[in-house]
């Protein structure tokens, strides 16, 4: 009951809140298993480690990290976080600047504040990143879908849409995409950035699993092919340190990246000194790619698992196998839906995201999305056989 | 330059950045004595303990601290905050819920992002605190300012706007407040809660300075007197514990709160749970109360300091005696121009923020705002005398 005579913005016209912040929900049950989420494994969540470096930092500079800090990030960190962007991507930062931020949901946030006004159309891949086609949806942008394949987005799929939408902004996860697990293909990735400057839109390039690579090697970003300043990059620390740390960050184009600072003063005034502080000295004592190589193991062992055990699902059942990241993509025939038996499966104790939700329209109930860092060899394989037992009763 | 092509939203016409933040970046000189800002003194900073506390809750709960936290907050934060609120302030946590927030500025942003459309009328004090008047502009809302006494806003003048502008919002300073240090009188408070709920839009209560009163008793809050739902609380902990820490909080009617946290899964998904972690520990330990004793007498001392030395200065100069915070407010004699004077103050080594930044259509360049908490005694006698001489000088 909204008190009397009050009534809410549009921009929450149809937006009832993220699907999979409500699914955390129902995942309180003892036992559950939950391929829901995208949460990094707990064993690879460096806590003894943080314990030290946050009582050392504060130990040696806490006045200032106490105190208000600039908007522009906590000096030593925009010194480490540049000196590794520099060191891990080549971006050009005499064209570009970094900002620190309070997550990398916190780009998109501040991305969109700067560029978009209702009804702007940004183009998404399809499917998509769900928490952030809500905040696309807050800002009222209106979302274009684009065709991928496996090598993802369809560049010609990708012009067409240029051409008859004249889009703001376009939206892509290129390593190991939030569903499909796709990566965007190497020979995709210059035209892209070609496209951006050539028809005048910025693109989001939105890359926090790319660390968390299990096999092939790393491609170049979007963005290294960027010498316009159309490409904007959205880095994490949430997957490779600690995403409760609420740490990310930044790379544009300087004149983009002070909108977006100005945008900033508004939104949290800056990210608190301390977890910049901590992620610094992550970056200073030379821990993170060790830290790195640490975690990749069990990953790659939990993803091949999880991949062994959809070999034995029931007949139709498509999968696509990833280079790395936290997903896997399941496709189900034609007529399966996963939507509706979400319930069921909670009830028999495994949880999923069902793949609709990844769709700016919806539609597509026969998919769904399984996470495999988040759970033990144990739970991978007692939760697949649940599914796998579900999902046999409930085909064709 | 901007990429070629690329426009930036609306919501940044005539919007430019914070004009404190912008000052901020002339206070690196060497020497330089600061009366700008609202920062917390150094010494108030409580940088050895939270450094244990850091330390001490990672060990202890480092596994759900580093992970993904629910919008919602830390539970353990979420329980002893609302324990303190309850016993704090007293309200009616059936009909209001609680919200953790990145520093209150972002309570600002969520509440502004719930309810406005462009266009639509927000009630303000004339002055009030310029970094909100720049967020409520990113909003696009269309500022009403509402005429104050020496007793805070008047209310035959707030009727009077809210019948003719029918505003969404009535945004209210109620402790010391930011700029001019005054606070609304007790008998005006319940009538402000009674004029939400007759006409039907929300008070935005932002109180960050409510518990650094030098002298004089704690009057109930604005909130307090809200049986309706149509009176939202800011509270933060950057004055009394840590600004660079981050943490602030809502309290609203549980439907509006709900809007807030969707909001907030776009924002930055959770606060930083480290950073609540920290907090709930000084309010689980005990230690709030201790700490805000220990530093009145400082602030307080350097308050009737600066007080003192605004004696000798020219005559004609007015000022206002606050009974907290950090700010006092300056009227020099109509003429004088505490605008133009900026640079020649900062030339000769002392800031402050001239008074026109808080108005919402400017003008008023007879004021100043002058914050002594982040200053010594030293350097307010030798800042002030500085001041005295410029002001001397420029006057009539």
């Amino acid at each position: 009951m909204i008190p009397e005579g009050i009534q809410f913005a549009e921009r929450f016209d149809g937006v009832s809140g993220s699907a999979i912040r409500e699914i955390f929900k129902v995942l309180g049950k003892p036992g559950m298993i939950s391929f829901a989420g995208g949460n990094p494994s707990l064993a690879a969540l460096p806590d003894e480690i943080c314990a030290d470096i946050a009582r050392d930092v504060i130990k040696a500079d806490g006045k200032r990290i106490l105190q208000y800090g600039a908007t522009e990030g906590y000096p030593p960190f925009v010194e480490s976080l540049s000196a590794y962007i520099q060191q891990q991507y080549g971006f050009d930062l005499e064209l570009n600047g970094v900002l620190p931020t309070t997550g990398s949901t916190s780009c998109m946030d501040l991305m969109l504040k700067a560029f978009i006004n209702p009804g702007d159309a940004v183009l998404v891949e399809s499917p998509t990143f769900l928490g952030n086609m809500q905040t696309l949806n807050l800002y009222q942008a209106k979302l274009i879908p684009v065709e991928s394949d496996e090598g993802g987005v369809m560049l010609d799929k990708l012009e067409e849409a240029i051409k008859e939408h004249h889009p703001k902004l376009f939206y892509v996860i290129p390593s190991f995409q939030n569903p499909s697990g796709r990566t965007l293909a190497a020979d995709r990735r210059k035209p892209i950035a070609e496209l951006a400057a050539k028809y005048g839109f910025i693109v989001m390039e939105d890359d926090p699993y790319r660390d968390l690579r299990y096999t092939g090697d790393h491609l170049p970003t979007i963005k290294s092919y960027d010498t316009t300043g159309h490409v904007a990059y959205m880095g994490s620390f949430s997957k490779i340190i600690s995403p409760g740390m609420r740490v990310g960050f930044l790379v544009a184009q300087k004149d983009i990246l002070r909108k977006c600072t100005i945008g900033k003063q508004g939104t949290d005034l800056h990210t608190p000194n301390l977890n910049q502080a901590i992620v610094d000295q992550f970056l200073r004592r030379g821990l993170l790619a060790p830290h790195i190589e640490s975690i990749i193991p069990a990953y790659r062992e939990k993803m091949e698992l999880m991949l062994e055990e959809l070999k034995s699902f029931p007949e139709g059942t498509r999968y696509f196998v990833p280079e790395g990241g936290l997903f896997i993509w399941v496709e189900m025939p034609e007529g399966f839906n996963a939507t509706e038996l979400f319930q069921a499966a909670v009830d028999a104790g495994v949880a999923y995201v069902p793949g609709t939700h990844f769709y700016p329209y919806g539609g597509h109930h026969n998919t769904l999305r399984l996470n495999f860092s988040n759970s033990t060899p144990e739970q991978i394989r007692e939760g697949m056989a649940k599914l796998r037992k579900l999902f046999t009763e409930n085909i064709g």
